[in-house]
């Protein structure tokens, strides 16, 4: 063959890659689009998840060897290992851990995510939300409350304890009942309002959190009547601005689940952070992690807090932007405009540039100010190699001891698409 | 004096006029903006509103004698006197009408505002909202429900008298509890967080109402136990998006009359329609009335509705264009875009001329699009003479018969706002 017989030979086989990938990641999205996710139940984590065992940590991002955790997302390990009472002692739990005797994985391995942190073990209720289409799964354990001090935050201590055994012993099981006694809860519909009234679903989850209270309240009373606990549950709920935020996550997991292991489709299934890594999953690419460093969080801290009182400890909540929330649908929530640049037209800016980057718009999510188009939806990691434009990520900044620091926007590294793009186009050769 | 000596008399006589109005519109200003209102109670119209009688029934906009009223406002005035038991039939309460034996007088000389056709009779519930730093207190009707058939847009029959049996029986007394067991519901904060969550608080109050429900749900239950009858009280509150609209007008009622009679103050203290015509007051001018006819409401119609089916009935809720919110915070509410010309820039500008007429930007309630602009507060009948613009209200439309027809932009006449200055400067010349 003639050289320029052989670029017509490349290129007639990038149009077939192309064409095949486009088709793929066009069947991924309409698996997405057609979900119909309900919480149907809040179980125990050993119940709820395939595989789970007493001995497991989940906790988040793309796996690391135990030594390799540090920080935040090391002590809420050891933590959990306390609470599970699988050790007395945080040295204990470390021999424990070092010897394998308790192993740590990846939330997302056993169909969940988890918030910054993100551990979870075999006793913690866990919301399961389930695609009513495909009977896809997502689990999240219960948002743990305002208080500066959590083991999502990297702090274990007794009132930590104390409160963790109050959401296992009483706020799951009430969640329970009413649930099985009202069917279950389509938490689509609730989204698709809360766009319409300033949330993301990722950093701000105010209306969701609210219209959740309207639509579960009755439910609470009528499974487990009016006592001192429905009490404590009814205002935990309708205190905690961010109480919707974890279903929000395990919709989204439930959600992207649905286009997982769909051959030759670049778009995006999972992006989660460990403390010290950045990480993906394709459609097309199974349950394989692309890795990156993570980069800097851009981020307007709290008076009296720099960059250097803060730290990464993990986060799955990225999930939401998986699914065209957070950062992607940043237009619909102008009050987040310090995570976005500090401005209303910063916040267009991100939207709009997510576009570029997505399969297609969402038909029923959608947001206000753009005359209701719909999110993008659908991160298709071809847009994002050919485009250079990365994900635009909401994130809420950790102080390094745990704590709330402030507000930021995280742009995910390009390496991670890079390397996913180049597996797909390897296994398709 | 020479003409020169004359014009100049004439132009330091007006710049002191203007002096004197400018300090009078700050002190009329600020008593609103330091208001605290607080919804306190609910009780029946008789025992709130100072005057009340019996055989009074009160309607939306500036008076106008019986035979003047048609239409649905007619109808349900007719209606609440039957409700009221003020007659046995339609006839026998016209012509207890006719002779004065049942009067008709507008809700704003009782401090109260209505919606729509505003009819509000002895027995009828009303919101208590009272200003806690001034005393002064507004009070509205409570929500009817989202049923088409209402006495609000001029239905009577017996669905419609078994609802407001429901609200005067049930309704009205388990809130009454509720707000005397927690002391009562400060609302201006609500009025703040619904501005950030895509409420105008005229059109639109749906994340008002979540907010509302979240924070009144445990007295609710404290003060009445979990019966059935509280669980239909929860289900009306949860479920009917504009509950907290009338507790708004209760609420703009009450900052409002804080202004009222400030002398030589061009503050607009009320605007209201009858179904005949739109009137104001301010606040230098005391209890006088400005008219015009209605205009024609800009609308978009939900489908196979023309202008034709539509009536106007009356309708003060425009008490909330007159605290700074509806139509002058258009921007805070992109979901209502078919209010307002069909697009988010057009809110953008409603809002942006807003400014032009209003004394003063509000402290707390902010729009996060304008980068958390305060919204304008504090219509100024001179600016609206001056600039020609006049305040643009978000109008719900009324079918002929009763419903809802579609959204609307009412730009208020100017004529009124042109004879209340005339007033001003006669009164202080």
């Amino acid at each position: 063959m003639t050289d320029t017989q052989l670029e017509q030979k490349a290129d007639s086989m990038q149009d077939l890659l192309s064409d095949r990938r486009i088709h793929a990641n066009t069947v991924a999205v309409n698996a997405m689009l057609q979900a119909d996710p309900v919480l149907i139940d809040v179980t125990p984590a050993l119940d709820a998840l395939p595989g789970m065992t007493r001995h497991t940590i989940l906790t988040s991002g793309a796996p690391l060897p135990w030594p390799a955790y540090e920080g935040g997302q090391r002590r809420a390990i050891l933590g959990a290992a306390l609470f599970e009472g699988l050790a007395n002692s945080v040295e204990e739990a470390d021999a424990l851990l070092h010897a394998g005797d308790i192993l740590v994985r990846p939330c997302h391995d056993y169909g969940c995510v988890g918030s910054l942190t993100g551990v979870t073990t075999a006793s913690m209720p866990v919301l399961v939300v389930e695609d009513s289409m495909s009977g896809s799964r997502g689990h999240c354990v219960l948002y743990e409350g305002s208080a500066r001090e959590r083991l999502t935050y990297g702090v274990w201590n007794e009132a930590v304890h104390q409160q963790l055994t109050w959401i296992k012993d009483v706020l799951g099981p009430a969640l329970s009942a009413a649930l099985r006694h009202n069917g279950g809860l389509h938490t689509s519909p609730i989204i698709r309002r809360a766009l319409g009234m300033g949330d993301d679903l990722h950093s701000r989850n105010t209306a969701a959190t609210a219209v959740f209270f309207e639509q579960i309240c009755e439910s609470v009373l009528e499974a487990n009547g009016f006592t001192a606990a429905t009490r404590d549950v009814l205002n935990f709920l309708s205190r905690n601005d961010l109480f919707f935020l974890h279903v929000a996550m395990a919709t989204g997991k439930s959600v992207a689940t649905t286009a997982s292991d769909t051959p030759h489709s670049s778009i995006v299934t999972a992006m989660a952070l460990s403390g010290k890594e950045f990480a993906i999953r394709t459609a097309g690419t199974g349950q394989r992690w692309f890795r990156a460093p993570i980069p800097a969080l851009q981020a307007k801290y709290f008076d009296g807090i720099t960059a250097e009182d803060t730290a990464y400890m993990g986060g799955e909540s990225l999930i939401t932007e998986t699914v065209g929330l957070g950062g992607l649908s940043a237009a619909a929530a102008f009050s987040l405009q310090d995570y976005s640049g500090g401005s209303a037209q910063n916040m267009v800016e991100t939207t709009e540039a997510m576009y570029g980057i997505t399969h297609t718009e969402h038909p029923q999510w959608k947001i206000p100010y753009l005359g209701f188009r719909g999110v993008p939806f659908g991160i298709d990691a071809a847009r994002v190699v050919s485009s250079a434009i990365t994900p635009r990520i909401h994130m809420g900044a950790a102080l390094r001891e745990g704590g709330h620091a402030g507000a930021g926007l995280l742009i995910a590294p390009i390496e991670p698409f890079r390397e996913a793009i180049a597996a797909l186009t390897v296994s398709a050769a």
